[in-house]
Formats: C-alpha cells, sequence, structure tokens
C-alpha cells in the first residue's frame, strides 16, 4: 500500500467528521453523477482521466488527475468504465495494489460475458480488493435525487474490510447496502438490473391467450348468436357483461394450475417411488412461476369483483329490472318467493364472497414483508390448506351459479356450452385427483417417499 | 487446524471461482438434500458417514468417508445428525479443533430440552466453532427448489469469522441469512419453524366462540321466530343474511377490545400510582395480541362490506323491492321522500364506509414492511389516534343502523334484543371511559405517571 | 484497559451462557426501563449513579455504585443522561477508556445541536468507542413489552467490534439492529423519531384545501341552488352524494399532479439543454412527494369506489326508482332500451374499474416490500407506463362520466360548470403535454439530454 492512502485512513479515525477522500476513475455520466452524490455527502472526490482538463460538467470541488496520480490519492476507487476499457488499468497494477476497486459496470444483456465485469476485473488486478456495488443504482436517480424505487445496493467481494468500507459510502449516500457474499455472486447482481419480470412472462402470456380464446367465444355466444337469431344488439356487452365472463373463468382457470403441477409432482413421485429424481424441466418451471399465477389469478378475480359490485348501477341492468316489473304489473301477475331461487342466489354470492376472501388473504401472505415473518411450517399451511379451500369454494361457487342451467338445452346455443361450464374442467380435475390422492393407500406412501425413507427397491 | 483445512482455507481467494469443500456428517434426508444444492452451487461436498459404501442416494459427485477422514477435508463440517447422537463427536474433538461446525437440527417440541442443541454441541466440542443455520429451511424445499416460503435462514454463533463463512453458503444457495447474535439465540432460532400463528390462537379461539353464539342467537330470532310464529321459511338466510349480521357484530366487538387492555392498563396504573409494577400476566398477554386481534377483526370488517355490497344483487332483495313497488302500485298509493329517513340511511352507510376506510388503512401500517418505515411517534399516532377514531365511526355506525328501532317493541322477540345492540356494549364502554380517562384531572397524572417521573409515596 | 473488564470479556466466549456485564449510567426512566430489559435478558446490570443508595424503583438484581466504580465492572456502558450533563464524563476519561459507550440520548427538537449528540459525546471521551443505539425505542414501549411498533434499532459507530458487541445486546432483547454506517448517521437517526411524516405534510394539505374548495362549491351547486328555486330540501346530500363527487375529483387531480412535476422538469431539460442544472427548489420538493402524493389520489379514489358501490343500498336511491317506475306505470308509458345510453354507463363503468385496478397495482407496488424486490427498469416500467395509463383510464372515465352532459346549459347552475369539469383541466393538461413530448423531434434530444451525453453548446 503506498504511504499516502495508508495516511489517510490512519487519519480517518480521529477526525471522524472528515470523509476520506475518493478516487473515480472515468467522468462519464455515471461517474460524475455519482461524485456529485458524494460531494453533497461529504466526501472529497477525485476525478482520474485521460484528459485532465476540467469539464464544466464535473462536479467544481472535485479534482481531476491523471489516472495514475489520481489513484494515489485514495484507498477507494470507483472503476466507472466500460468493460471493454478495463486493460488500461493492467499498466497500473502497481498503483492499484491493496486498493479497494470498486466495480460498477452494467452489461446489456443477460449472461453477457462468460465471467462477470467485476471477476474479470479481479483477473486483470490481483494485486486489488475488487468489490462490486452500485449497479443497480441509475445515474439519472443519483442525479435527480429522486430514488423513489428501490434503494438497495447490492454489494459483493471476497474481502471483508473492502466490502464494509463500500457499505459504508452507500449507506452515506442514503443507500442501503445489502451484501450478497462473496465475487462469485457478482454474475448475479450484473445480470439483475436487466430483468423485466422474468417470472411473470410465462403466466401473462398464458392469460392474453386464454383471455382472448374466451373473449371471442362469448362474443360468439352472446353478441352474435341474438344478433343472428333475435337481431337484438347487445354489442354494448363488450365493455361489462363480457369481462365479468372472462374474468372469473381465468380466475379459476389459473388458480386450479398453480395446483395442478403439485398434482403432477405427487403423481411422478408415487411413480417412480423416490424424490431423487429430477422432474421434467417443464414441471420445474411450471412449479417456480405458481406464485406468480396464483396473483395474476388474483387480479382477475379482483376485477370479477368489482364488475360485479357494479352491476345494479348499470343503465341496462337498472332499465331490464324496471321493465320486468312494469310487465308484471301490466300482466297483473306477481311472482311469489322462489325458495330454491333464493337459496341458490345467496349460496352461491356466499360462496364466492368466501372464496375471494380466502384468495386476498393468500395474495397477503405471498408479499414478500409478511412471508419472511411466516415459518415453513405456516407458509405450507396457508398455502396449501388455504389455497385448496379457496380451490374449492371458488369452484362450488361456479357450480352453484350454473345450478338449473347445465343440462337447460337453452344454454347450447350453436351446440357451444356456456364458457363457465369449460372454466370447470380444470379445477375439478385438480380436486377430484387430490381427492383421490388423501386415500391412505396413497397418502400414506408419498408422505414415506417425501421425507426420503422409502423407495422402490429398484433404486437402491 | 490440521494443515489440510488450513491449506484450502488459504487457497480460496486466490482462486475465487473454487468454492471451498464443505463436509457433511450425516447421510439422512436433510444432510443428502443439502449436498445436492450445494453441489449445484458448485461446493465440493464430503459426506462423513458410519459406513462408507456410497449409496445411489447420495449425489454422484460426492465423496463418502470415515467422519475422521471426512472432517480433515474441509474448514466447515455440517451436523446433519439428531441430537441424540451427538455424543459420537467428542472421540473426534481433536480433528474438529478449531473447525467450524454448523448445526441444522431441529427439535420436535417447543423448548423440548433445557438447552438448545447447539449449545450442546458446543459443549461436546469446546475447540471448534459452532454456528446454527439452516434449521428453517425444509428439506423439501432444498430438493425440490421451490423455495416460495421465506428464503431466511437464522444463523447465530460466537464467532464471527465462522458465522461469516457460513452465512456465505447461506448466500450461494440463493438464500437470505440473517444474523441472530450469539449462541445464546440458538434456543429461539430452534423454537421458530415448530410456531403455527402462536400469537393467532386467542383472537381466532375468542372469535369462533362469538361467531357460535351469535349464529344460534341469530338463528333463534331470524329463521326460526318466524317459522313458528308466521310460518315463513326463511331458512336461507344463513348463506348470507346471518352472516352479515354476524360480521360486523364481531369486528366491531373485537375492535373494542383491541382498546379494552390499554383502559385496563391505564387505571391500573392510575390506582397503583407507578408504572413500575408488572400487570397482572392476562392483561399482559392480552396486550402482546391486540395486533392479532385487531387484523381479525379487520377481516370481518371486510367480509361485512362483501356481504353488504353483493346486498342488491340477490334475488331474494330484487323480488322484495319489486313485489313492493307493484304492491304500491295496486294499491294507488306512493310513498313521498321522507327527510330523515333519508338522512340515517346516508349519515349510517357514510360512517360505515369511513370507519372501513381508515380500518383498511390500520391494517396496512401494521404490515411489517410499513411499520418498520414508521418511527416510534407515527405509530403511536396511527394506532392510537386513528384507532379510537376507527372505533367511534363504526360505533357510530351501528348506533345509526340501529336508528329508530332501538325502542320499537317489534325489535324484541321472544324478549331478545337485536344482535346488534348486545354488540354496542364493549365498545360504547371502551368510549365512556376513555372519555372520561380524557379528562385533565385524570390525564395529568397518568401522563407523569408514565414518564416515570411520579409515584404515590408509599412506594418509595 | 482495566484487568476486571477484560477477565469479563475473556471468560464470555468460554461460558457462553453467561451474559456479560453491562454499566447503565444513570438511574432516570430510560436508564431503569432499559435495566429491566437487560436483567430478563440475562445481563447482569449496575447502575453509575451520584447517590449510590438503592431506590425501590431500581430493578432489584442491579446494583448501584458510583460511576467510576460502576464502569470498572463493564465493557459496555450505556449513557442514559441528557447531553447537557454529558461533561460530567470529562473526569471519568481514564477509566473509561478503551471502553464501548453507547448513547441512547434524543433531542426535542430536529437538528436542535450543530453537532450530533454521539459525535459530541466522542469529543469528550476521545478514549472510548462510541455507539449510537437504542434511541428509536420508547422506554415506555421497553418496559411494557408491547413491542408492536418498529422494532428497529438503529446503530452506528466508527468501531466495528463495538457495533456489533451493541448489536448483539439489541438482538438478545428481542429487537433488530439496523447498522447505519459510522458516526456521521448519528444525527440523522437522532432525527428520526421526531418527524411525524414529513412527506406528508405537502400532499395531506393540499387535499385539505381542495376538499373544501369543492365541498363548498357542491353545496351551493347542490344544496343551495335546489333549495332557493325548486325550494327541494337535499340537504342530507352532505353524507354521501358530495362526498362521492369530492373523492374522485380529488383522485383524478392529486393524480394528474404526480405527472405533472415531470412534464416540468422534462420541459426545463429542453429549455436548458442539460441536465445538469439543478431544478428550482419547489419542483424539486414537489418530485420528492410524488409518491404520497400518489397515495393520497388512491385514498381517494378507494373512498370514490366504497361510496359509488353503496349507491343501490340507499334509501334515496330506491326511493326514487320506485317512484320512477311508479310513475312510468301510471302514465302507461314504457322506456324502450336506448343502446347508446348502455353503451356510455358501460365504458364509463369499465374505464373507471380498469382505472381503479391498475391504480391499487401502483399502490402495491410501492409498498417497501415489493418494491424492494424490483429493480430500477421494472420500477420504472410500472410507475411510468402503468401510471400513465392509470391517468388516462381515470380521465377517460370522468370524460365518459360526462358524456351527453358536457353541453347541456342544466348542468351550468348559476353559471358554474359541474364539479367533475373542473377536476378534468389538469389531467388533461398533463396528457397533452406528455403527448406532445413524445414526438421523436422532442423525445430524442430529451433521451439523449438524460443520458448526459447531449448539451447545448453554451454550457461547455
Amino acid at each position: 500500500m503506498n504511504k499516502n492512502s495508508s495516511n489517510i485512513m490512519a487519519l480517518a479515525p480521529n477526525t471522524s467528521n472528515k470523509r476520506e477522500t475518493v478516487c473515480i476513475f472515468g467522468t462519464g455520466d455515471f461517474g460524475r453523477a455519482l461524485g456529485h452524490k458524494m460531494i453533497q455527502a461529504g466526501y472529497p472526490i477525485v476525478f482520474g482521466s485521460r484528459s485532465t482538463q476540467t469539464s464544466s460538467l464535473i462536479p467544481k470541488d472535485a479534482e481531476v488527475l491523471s489516472h495514475a496520480e489520481a489513484a494515489q490519492k485514495a484507498a477507494i476507487i470507483i472503476i466507472a468504465i466500460q468493460r471493454q476499457h478495463y486493460n488500461f488499468l493492467t499498466p497500473l497494477a502497481e498503483v492499484l495494489h491493496g486498493k479497494v476497486l470498486v466495480d460498477v459496470s452494467n452489461n446489456l444483456k443477460i449472461n453477457q460475458y462468460p465471467e462477470s465485469n467485476t471477476e474479470y476485473l479481479a483477473h486483470l488486478v490481483p494485486g486489488a480488493k475488487v468489490v462490486k456495488a452500485f449497479n443497480t443504482v441509475s445515474a439519472w436517480a443519483l442525479q435527480s435525487g429522486t430514488l423513489d424505487a428501490s434503494r438497495q445496493v447490492f454489494v459483493c467481494g471476497d474481502d471483508m474490510e473492502a466490502k464494509q468500507m463500500v457499505m459504508d459510502i452507500v449507506r452515506a449516500l442514503g443507500l442501503t447496502p445489502l451484501d450478497k457474499g462473496s465475487l462469485l455472486a457478482a454474475q448475479e447482481i450484473e445480470n439483475y438490473p436487466l430483468q423485466l419480470f422474468p417470472m411473470w412472462k410465462f403466466p401473462i402470456i398464458l392469460s392474453f391467450c386464454l383471455t382472448a380464446f374466451f373473449f371471442f367465444y362469448c362474443v360468439i355466444r352472446d353478441i352474435i348468436y341474438p344478433h343472428v337469431y333475435e337481431n337484438q344488439d347487445f354489442s354494448f356487452f363488450i365493455a361489462i357483461s363480457i369481462p365479468n365472463r372472462i374474468c372469473p373463468i381465468l380466475a379459476l382457470i389459473l388458480l386450479a394450475l398453480v395446483y395442478l403441477p403439485g398434482i403432477f409432482a405427487a403423481i411422478l413421485q408415487l411413480y417412480r417411488g423416490t424424490k431423487y429424481h429430477r422432474f421434467p424441466d417443464w414441471l420445474d418451471k411450471w412449479m417456480l412461476c405458481r406464485k406468480q399465477l396464483g396473483l395474476v389469478a388474483l387480479a382477475f378475480a379482483c376485477l370479477h369483483v368489482l364488475y360485479t359490485l357494479v352491476i345494479p348501477i348499470r343503465y341496462f341492468v337498472r332499465w331490464r329490472i324496471s321493465s320486468y316489473i312494469i310487465s308484471q304489473v301490466l300482466n297483473n301477475q306477481t311472482q311469489p318467493l322462489d325458495n330454491t331461487n333464493a337459496w341458490i342466489s345467496d349460496s352461491y354470492l356466499a360462496l364466492g364472497i368466501l372464496g375471494f376472501f380466502l384468495f386476498v388473504l393468500l395474495g397477503i401472505t405471498s408479499l414478500p414483508s409478511v412471508s419472511n415473518n411466516v415459518n415453513w411450517r405456516e407458509f405450507r399451511f396457508v398455502q396449501s390448506k388455504l389455497g385448496y379451500l379457496t380451490l374449492i369454494l371458488c369452484t362450488a361457487h361456479t357450480l352453484f351459479y350454473g345450478g338449473k342451467r347445465f343440462l337447460s338445452p337453452s344454454s347450447y346455443r350453436w351446440y357451444l356450452p356456456n364458457a363457465y361450464m369449460l372454466s370447470l374442467i380444470v379445477p375439478c380435475m385438480v380436486l377430484v385427483v387430490k381427492f383421490v390422492l388423501i386415500f391412505p393407500c396413497l397418502d400414506k406412501p408419498l408422505t414415506r417417499i417425501r421425507q426420503g425413507w422409502e423407495r422402490n427397491p429398484q433404486h437402491s
């Protein structure tokens, strides 16, 4: 370590109000933004640059020196340069020996290089203590000070002390450092800011396709059919009536799809007689996005609730009710209370309410801060027991909605059954197979397999 | 420390892409699952086992050696063995000297042993650095890779460096380590996975009992009474009408029970003239589960809102309204707008909406991630000021609901008052006593007592 | 370090069940409460006090000694004394040398002293390792054990080891330590418990003023006008009808105000041709409270939804519908279904539902635990793309609500337009300007400016 930097470090604890000088290599956008912010936080800043002419863009209080000179002034050097230019550091190896190098770089694509930028940097300057940090923060956010988004800065590195020094800077800038361990985590940290909801892709695409299918299905049955046969214009059904068919259907199907992979896994384990064989890839992926599938299902369920509660305010519904009453009066006939109808209508609504309530509860427990406060046993109880109860309630809700209509021929327009009937296929399948799996003759071996104690003899 | 392991440790920083070898004692289910996972994360694994025959269940890339041989190959040894067999480690004391021993064990009952497994292990092998970790993760979750639940791994231990090494492994497996301090925390960590919502037991049992009581009460008043005297079959009220009576009643009573212990505490402190006497046990326990009581109350309030909003969609309600209109027409009489009724109906609904809105706000601030971002002063403001406002609004909502019916004799079927009247007892009591406690003659001494500055002379 | 304390520290690791003695200076309320709690957690406690007479208030198991004697018994000394009296520590400098001093003090005002209490303490006793902790916990909460609020204890200090020792105590008391870095963070930590929702002040005051304005506006138009001209008493509109006008208006205006500062910033950057000039102060402050503005808007939107869904249950609405139907019957005329009305009514409701749904989604992503799990790119996608979509949907919802009424003269009572028309001004402005800014001729230079690569020549 050169004398200069060790001097600064020795002084620091005594004059605790003075921050240590930090050096930034690179006067690009991110380097300047970071410099600005650090000067505000009280750090003396030295920029290392090829051309030492001070530009108006560089913060006024910062010095601009050559790379070697700048490096000698500080114990921590932030490398705000793109990976392609890292090799200019090789000749500086001697000056950088023992220094803390902070790699802030990002890539343009996920897994762009076989080796993370930070590990590459560590190989180039083996004598330095390399730390990854700040790559999850945007220059714009630093500059404008409006850090509404995540204030988390992932930090990793092999040298504990260097990591601590960097984490102190992170804290001083009003950000929250998160220690991600050794340099091996750098690849993951570099990939992180490039992701755009990777786990949500499959659920969203799936629900798009299903939505499109059921939309056309309902348009044919509910708009085109009456238009052709009864010459009625119900095109305004597109706004509320048809969405309110699609939403519950999708909510139910997606909720069932959350529990289907678990059923497949159980059957597979029973068939193989061991849990130590890997599942096929599609099943693994499916199981990993169950939470997202469930949340998309919950979103559809919420929309369904809103669309339903709004029914009595709709002009069309008010018109239909009042014209029905008026026709009753004019025909001088009054409908008596049909007790069966009252039972069906009320149970159907009650089941829906309870199902939705449990569904929202499941959604709340999947919030990160809630699920972190819940142990494994509690989580399993909520997600498995309450989850199946939700599925049962929602399926029953749909069955009661069908009520007497299942077999009425008027439900089959152009031989197409009502859309909600299609939505019952997957959940009923899941519930039936799950019910079979609960029988002791299947449940016992499955439990033993999952505890790892039992297997088919041919595997030993 | 033996030469072998120190060698590995010295090499590690230079060849940062290579993970250190980790040794696992025990080839049981959890040991194998952990081994699998760690091999996936790039760790060379050695199993220490009584019988060194490689079983097909053990991951292929892992070596199986005797305990002593395996221990020599690694600096970290994971003890995946049950507590009863720990004593086999005593003869290995020499080999284990200076090693990091990771205790992953769990018990079957809370506080099963007077001393935690980890402390017991530390006593058996005094020369080793013992760290507790991984006990909150299930073998199944590790194996299947579907870690939807908490990814937190509680870590504790007396040796900082050993703890850091274990936390790095935890991070490498995609889990989040949480430092819980010294070995003294081990007991708590071992109890953690055995809990099943311990704080929720009392609120849930209480609300079960109250629900049962009010259910039978309402069945008698609203179904049996009309059946006996008017020969009408309202059995379908069980689906929606009766739940929609029980839910608001329970929400109000439970909400009042959240504030009742605070009232008791204040009276007790005033009476005793000091805050340095402990409260009776039942009061302490009650105060500790106030948050859970409040959340259960909120759940009932949400159900009440859903049940209420669904009213105009119910077949029975539609039938009743239309037959009412028809009877008006046939009798040729029209009801003029009753301004008092309009006022009562609207205020009752408005109070309910505002009360529910504040209630949900209280619920949101009790989310862990929100309450962590709020300081003590802000939390008190929300939970105390807004909480009492919620209670006042909800009580007023119920009073307005009663409206003119309080004294009408038709409300007393079989001398039983309407159920909502019973629900008003506790909240009104709480509000009246709280109102009395606000008077300066009581508030001033109470404030002084709570600041610790004032006390009755007989206590000094 | 004196022999006594070093002895204790040496013993600790071997007898890990025994906690180290902790000394507390000061027998005030907080000192005693902390002492109680630490004795419960198994720490031997020595109080350092001017008068060594044991008071009945001091926990029984604690010793009370003179300051110097007490300090010699422990490695950690908690200074539970007010800042004004810190200077009594100067003569004790020798005894305190090498000890860990924990500053727990709070101030009465934000930034009361130029230097934080902890830094002042560090200057007074330069030989000690000063750590800030426990100031965010209240004595009352410690005493009563009811820590419903945040369990976070902010810790800062320059000496890593001292900080670790204090954090272990924090954990042992069942609290969560949060390392905030070096002593420089002390000022911030001392200000923290004094804040009362500082970021919420502007949004709440603004919405109060707007609410008051629109309340009187609506009272004049909807209650006084019909009272004067039609002699009708609609005073009960105050309970629901008028709040249900104010809420959507405020939700829309506040939501637009979330996006307005971004528009201003973009125009300013385009005009200046650089992003390196600071925004005016008011714009900075506005941008920093956008999240709070949005959440207040969401609260109004939620109230609007509740008020709307409750409409069909209101006595007034039921009366109006039934008297409308009766009048139709009596006049023997039936209204045919008006397709345009059906379209307008349904689209208006559907837009509102979708807008509200996205709004709630935005609200959920602003929960700290959710936004921490989202990277910068995802956060921008949600808050910017989905945010503008929400604004568009909500504005369209209001426009459709207006429907045919915009130009009808009956909407202008006393020349006052309907209140919802006023609410459209800001959102329409924002959307139009945003639309203009999307044009490539403006978007391209703006993007370049924000990447820092482009600027007007006069600034270089």
